[in-house]
């Protein structure tokens, strides 16, 4: 399909169109550029939510869950699951797409996405995709990221409310990861409800707010049982209850610092690679053997090259 | 302490220069590139050992055990423990600091660093602080990253052997994560060999080693109890297969490669914050808000601020 139809066809709201459109983003075809240019006033219209956590926490079934419960309250929702892909070989989960199938049946566009590991990359690539998946009227997006650290802190500059899942029983060590955990989630779940421990994660995680610092919006601690359908209504509602409180607030601003991370990154990347082809591949080279033997060091090197 | 008195400490391999050295690299202290400067032509010199995995998995402790190891065979040793902080108030966390202590008193340097989000920053803060280290003349620097996810692959850009540190127990998504780890460890390590499930899971690692790709180098797969001691002296024996793999084979290639990549992330932070401080924060959030209000898209945003 020539860009011109695409792009056509993506103002229909063309399912397959904006399945292409995905795949092209994921795929950094040239052609993207133009076709966001031509739909970017018509995208922004749907209320970001994320979902993150450990492996093994049970996000896919809640993002399940919550898909349909919006379908239950006659919300459109689009869902995209960033993927723990291996950084070397680039390939998707396989488990989680085919997990898709029955969700698919009911209306929902779902898409995996495989989480590449560019400069600045990924949470433009998240957003672009949002933007294509916008292209279907939908109210909500569920943006879920399999894995944990790095990609967890990001979502944040990407949802609206950001959900933390967390379960029982990973070890004392956990609790590192935790203090970070508890500054970027707007609601706190303890999925697995149902498994020993759930009760003291609970209470940690709320002893652990108290500690921190005082802010306007206190997240909510859920407890949940996602295999058995249970604490979803609770965590449908606080999810109501912060969009409202972001309404009455502040949501505008919020999204706007989150713009203009998503620009920051980018003008980081084009400079980098105009750079990149002016200098030459064989210079880089040749710089990094000569800070190798010693011969310069990084700082220098830099300097030359940027004299170039 | 002025600069030129602290490169002369540095170059006598005093302790507290090198402790101060560290503290300037995590400031981002505007000192730091004069000094490097200076050192560069003598760092270099350790044998990095990255030990990496989920929080929970016991890396503390392996790290202890290798290093009383590492000074029974007479080795010099340093230390580099890179935190999951939060990050958003950008603080270490204490608890590792404080778990520091005994190791301290026997003459090893060991220093918990934060690790923050700035763009490509990590890898390249992390290698400046094992070069800083190396100023005490250490044989072997170990970095410990605490946490999982995009600080793990990190670590493969800076280490010579990396340590995948997996325990049992959690759960069956983590078989996705595992995936994207053993491509990036050379050894792989089943901790807390005490567990239910711990055999089970040296066997899936096995069997999903010779599903992958056939390498020059198969990474043995370890069981330790760190609590109790054992399979620490399979483990050392182990590194120094690989150590001698590397030296008989491509050290100076992987090592080449692993500069080449910290030169370009330096490149572009460069190129990035030169282009910010010309364009100027006001410029920035003009842009950033007429994207939000979609008078502009991004793309065309970054070619008008290309322009200036």
């Amino acid at each position: 399909m020539k860009p011109k139809d695409l792009i056509r066809k993506l103002k229909q709201g063309d399912v397959r169109a904006v399945a292409r459109l995905l795949t092209l983003i994921e795929n950094e075809d040239k052609a993207v550029e133009s076709i966001l240019k031509n739909i970017w006033p018509l995208t922004g219209n749907s209320y970001i939510i994320g979902i993150t956590g450990p492996p093994g926490a049970g996000k896919s079934t809640l993002v399940d869950l919550l898909a349909k419960t919006a379908i239950e309250n006659n919300l459109k929702i689009g869902i995209l699951a960033v993927d723990p892909t291996s950084p070397f070989s680039g390939g998707a989960v396989l488990g989680d797409r085919l997990r898709m199938n029955s969700a698919q049946k009911s209306g929902i566009f779902i898409r995996s996405v495989a989480s590449r590991g560019h400069l600045g990359g990924l949470t433009a690539t998240t957003r672009f995709m949002i933007n294509g998946l916008e292209m279907l009227g939908n109210d909500i997006t569920l943006v879920e990221t399999v894995g944990a650290g790095q990609g967890d802190v990001e979502i944040v500059k990407v949802a609206d409310t950001t959900i933390v899942v967390e379960v029982p029983g990973l070890g004392d060590e956990v609790q590192a990861q935790k203090a970070g955990i508890l500054e970027i989630g707007d609601i706190l779940l303890v999925n697995k409800g149902d498994r020993p421990g759930a009760d003291r994660l609970a209470k940690e995680l709320k002893m652990m707010l108290s500690l921190g610092e005082h802010k306007e919006w206190t997240p909510p601690i859920i407890t949940t049982t996602a295999t058995k359908e249970l604490g979803i209504e609770e965590l449908w509602n606080q999810i109501n209850n912060h969009k409202k409180y972001l309404e009455n607030k502040e949501i505008d601003e919020i999204r706007l610092s989150k713009i203009k991370y998503d620009l920051e990154n980018q003008l980081s990347q084009y400079l980098f690679t105009r750079k990149m082809i002016q200098i030459g591949e064989n210079e880089i080279q040749n710089m990094a053997e000569k800070i190798f033997n010693r011969e310069i060091d990084p700082f220098t090197a830099i300097e030359e090259m940027i004299k170039q």
